[in-house]
């Protein structure tokens, strides 16, 4: 298989360097230091340091190069930045090759997400064979060989079982779904529910108040995924609650930490300064906000994390209105307890 | 309003002792040194050691004394004493006094829950009014003043309702669920799956890892909660997923400690020995599981567990079976992820 991987970040460099083990894979990056590391000292210095990749990878910073003539490409850019990486792959793609995403998030403009994205850019392409990758996946802890367990989410279910395959290794359980909106939907809100969960953490709130939070993300999380087409089963699933509890208990996530520091009192520019690699969440989270809007869907994690976002509550006042003063229909709906 | 509490553990005591700011309590203990510290010092030195305890809550070693002309029973004792204590109760309540089970585990012998433990030694009582406390309630952190919320389950709804206003406070939200059933399962099998967590924390797992061992174990939690007549909603709740993350990620749970402990090499003996207080997932896991199977129902995570403290095998080989060489169909039947 000859598979091209788009995007340099951590989770791309990642699965280019699990699949390399298996396939001919080539990494386009947009910055020529990743290029350059990747190819002479088979490490990527700037998103990955300190993680050996296989010396069959290869990088270049030619997009035309990387996806010509492959079997599957796989996306991994950021979300705002899917539209302008995938209009330059308009017309490089046979219509029958599949397109994954690992991305995360939402389109801030549109609200679309990045298969629709791509779905959009790529109009050629049936969006039958358009993908997602998702659930607990700390790029850290693959690279180290962690066990861990994924879903690959498609609508043509065996294009998805050959993904299946040439994904799944000893160390990396793929499960196949069809429910592309729901994977995305989970992907996209955990995000923002790590932020919140990691300013419960920064504010030292114990694992009572945590696991409620959390609790109630996932169920908010359900709520719009199932409002905009997703399977409630996917929820209870990796790519719902799996990737979700990840997402906030990791010290390696990045959403989680920017929401800890915010609870220490930092602001989010002091925050972002120092980050190298893009926390999806802070663009996403207006996004799903919007989404819900549009779907009549309460949010109120969401909610609060946009306003701390926009400086207009502190992280403690969004908690404590969240937590000790929740309105009681928070969970109604959903399950069957009723509020206080 | 009259409450007792039976029961001295550190549960029991922080229940206890939030119930005193608005109402009468008496706390029944079995250790003299409880009774005896929580009366003197105000401090419950054995199992809450270093918290302040109200003036106003009194102790007692006498079960009549403690559940005498009392409107509100609660019962906080470790699974496999329900029923003797429970016995101890017979002649002594009235038809509608509500009991409400503080307890999460299975009776060993009988595989009965709590509540049933409760309905049928005290037969001259409606089961309708046997309802259960569950959802993340790490008593430490709870004790602390730290924000949590709760359900409180019971088929007789307006009675849960009036005993929501009892227990809810400033800190501590009580939702209603007459779903005692998945409730109960929820808080018995967690503590299970807790003990397989820390394993996988003991050795070294990591979140990735961990996430996707908390999301089966959900998935074979609620499984076994919608087999027994529980509502598969009630384990997106606080009572599920909520109890289920906090127990699992919290350094404070026993259960999870416990599996640490396992996982890092130490044996069954060596760990219970430095143990003051039940750890419930040790007694229940075998009641788990034997339930499961009555049921039909697959509990692969709950199968490891009890063959790690039966010493059939150790934690590595139990968690190797689970994460790395699961199989595929694992997720099955709950979720529309399909298997390698």
């Amino acid at each position: 298989m000859q598979v091209a991987v788009v995007g340099g970040g951590a989770w791309g460099t990642t699965v280019a360097a699990m699949l390399a083990a298996r396939a001919d894979v080539v990494l386009w990056a947009r910055e020529d230091e990743v290029v350059g590391a990747v190819n002479a000292r088979h490490e990527n210095t700037m998103f990955l340091p300190g993680v050996d990749l296989p010396e069959n990878l290869r990088a270049t910073a030619e997009i035309e190069e990387a996806v010509h003539g492959r079997d599957v490409v796989i996306m991994a850019v950021p979300a705002q930045y899917v539209r302008s990486v995938g209009s330059a792959l308009v017309g490089l793609l046979p219509p029958a090759v599949p397109v994954v995403s690992l991305t995360k998030g939402i389109e801030q403009q549109t609200l679309l997400r990045p298969s629709e994205v791509l779905a959009e850019v790529l109009s050629a392409k049936s969006e039958q064979v358009i993908g997602v990758l998702c659930g607990p996946n700390l790029a850290r802890e693959i690279a180290a060989g962690e066990p861990s367990a994924t879903v690959i989410a498609m609508a043509d279910e065996l294009r998805a079982a050959e993904l299946q395959r040439l994904l799944t290794n000893e160390h990396f359980r793929v499960y196949v779904s069809t429910d592309v909106v729901g994977c995305e939907i989970g992907g996209a809100v955990k995000n923002v529910i790590a932020i919140a969960a990691g300013m419960a953490d920064g504010l030292g709130f114990g694992w009572n108040s945590r696991a409620a939070l959390m609790t109630r993300g996932l169920a908010e999380l359900a709520r719009l995924g199932v409002a905009l087409g997703g399977d409630p089963l996917t929820f209870l699933g990796l790519a719902g609650s799996g990737d979700l509890v990840a997402t906030c208990c990791s010290p390696l996530s990045r959403n989680r930490s920017l929401g800890v520091e915010l609870g220490r009192g930092r602001s989010l520019e002091e925050v972002m300064a120092d980050k190298r690699a893009v926390v999806e969440g802070v663009a996403t989270a207006p996004g799903v906000l919007a989404l819900a809007d549009r779907a009549g869907v309460e949010m109120p994690i969401g909610a609060e994390v946009v306003a701390v976002l926009r400086r207009e509550r502190t992280p403690l006042e969004a908690l404590a209105q969240l937590m000790g003063r929740a309105p009681g229909s928070e969970l109604h709906g959903l399950t069957r307890q009723r509020p206080t």
